[in-house]
């Protein structure tokens, strides 16, 4: 099954303890699509500028990502700037945020995209996520992401958004601010009241945990422990391109599937941090993932 | 095979969000023993003072303990003072440290204990884990513990200490204060040149990671996802004591034999947490031990 994603494509400059890079391809949507593009058809809605040139859309285009939702706006792409130190690679220091042609985003879904059953509303604003999701009424599932600026100014809106949100990922910080609580699990549990049926909460280099509305137990999957994290950036959406692609190329969404999703999350987010950018997941293979769900699976089970 | 852990008997009194205890029963070698006598015959090392009466030291032969180690002397049990709060479960806030009689602790391994394979040093000064490992030179297996105060002020005595601990069981912070490293992986690389052949990083909430010396791929144990921590207190003991308890009880030491062991490290760390002190573990029995390894199971493995 297609799986339509709506978030923002961008150019990223990113000083990392390896290096430094001016101006490459980033944005979740980026990210997302690359990833999930390795376990299920992708259509992507963004908006671009006049630098976003043919070259960068052949990288999508070349992965089999239909790009006809991207609407080309006169000015400048979105444009990022952040580092990250050694002494804490999980979280950027933002040197600057130009929006450009990202401020007046209004997402349409093409018609061409209307019989995709799985969407995905990365972390853009609230109302613009609950815009989107009103586009596709006909929609299967729904996963979507937030972060703690739209948490703090636009909690309203967000909440309304939740109400139509299958499968909520977001990480420890996000979810603590959400719900207001300070432990996992009882953030886990008032969240899972707010709409969502399930809740994927990342924890960065100890992995992520999985919450199912049901009562049904939860399920940890692990991270790969990795000595040398080239460049975060991206991780996250890789892990949610992984888990809602695998998702969307099942036919039916049994707690075993969602169990093997967390896993190539955590797969896809270990291969999106060893080279800058979406660098890695561009000349990534199928037999490597394949390689690494198997690295995971001996990185948890007693047998 | 038996196990003698030399380390603290103490009482503690303490201070969570679910209330307050006084003087009841703590110390590293308390909730060691407790716990891995589950799994196999404990012998303890320790020194008590007056106000340690046998009803206390009942509550360890009772779980069939052998307490001969453990020395009377003039004076008052060591007592700790601590409290946790809701915005950090993980670290105690430090109210008072009587060491009383544990100030001159010569821990002595009696000679009915010399024919015990597995030997654990409990968090005590490096100077007398090395004295005492030496007192018990035939042993098969040596784990140790350490804390961040004598990783600062005892470095090269830990140092040499570390050359004759087989496997060594300490936390996040802990692993990278003694390697000077950033990331976890580098840090383990660097402990395992230091001596032990496996280590144990314990991450708190976030489960354990255990480290081969031989280049094995990595295994990494989750916690148990708990809406309500009790009491934090002891919860690293009780981990040692499943972790290094489960392995004596074993006949040959396999890859396979050391990532259960971190499954009831892991299990008997969450017991510990879920009532004041080591209240839980003394009413614990085998079957829940099972019941919540099969949890543990459940919570990480695909199928």
């Amino acid at each position: 099954m297609s799986i339509v994603v709506v978030g923002s494509v961008a150019f990223d400059t990113l000083k990392t303890p390896f290096g430094v890079r001016e101006k490459i391809m980033g944005g979740a949507a980026t990210y997302f699509s690359l990833s999930a593009s390795f376990f299920t058809p992708v259509r992507v809605v963004a908006v671009v500028g006049e630098d976003y040139t043919p070259e960068h859309e052949a990288v999508l285009t070349s992965r089999g990502i239909d790009t006809r939702g991207i609407e080309h706006a006169a000015g400048k792409t979105f444009h990022w700037g952040g580092e990250y130190t050694d002494d804490n690679l999980n979280e950027a220091k933002t040197n600057f945020t130009d929006l450009n042609v990202f401020e007046n985003f209004k997402p349409r879904i093409p018609d061409a995209y209307q019989d995709s059953e799985y969407l995905f509303l990365a972390n853009i604003q609230p109302e613009l996520q609950l815009d989107v999701r009103r586009q596709m009424p006909k929609v299967a599932l729904v996963g979507g992401d937030t972060m703690n600026l739209w948490i703090n100014i636009k909690r309203p809106e967000l909440l309304e958004t939740l109400k139509e949100v299958d499968l909520l990922l977001i990480n420890d910080t996000e979810s603590k601010l959400l719900s207001g609580e300070k432990s996992l699990v009882s953030a886990a549990q008032k969240i899972l009241k707010m709409g969502p049926r399930s809740l994927v909460v990342k924890h960065g280099e100890y992995g992520a945990t999985l919450f199912f509305g049901d009562g049904t137990h939860p399920f940890r999957a692990p991270a790969l422990p990795i000595a040398e994290v080239f460049d975060p950036t991206g991780a996250g959406d890789s892990f949610a391109g992984g888990f809602m692609g695998y998702l969307a190329s099942q036919p039916k969404l049994t707690p075993s599937v969602l169990k093997r999703a967390m896993f190539y999350g955590g797969v896809m987010g270990s291969f999106a941090v060893e080279r800058f950018g979406p660098e890695r997941l561009i000349v990534l293979t199928k037999e490597e993932i394949e390689e690494r769900f198997k690295l995971f699976r001996n990185l948890t089970h007693l047998d």
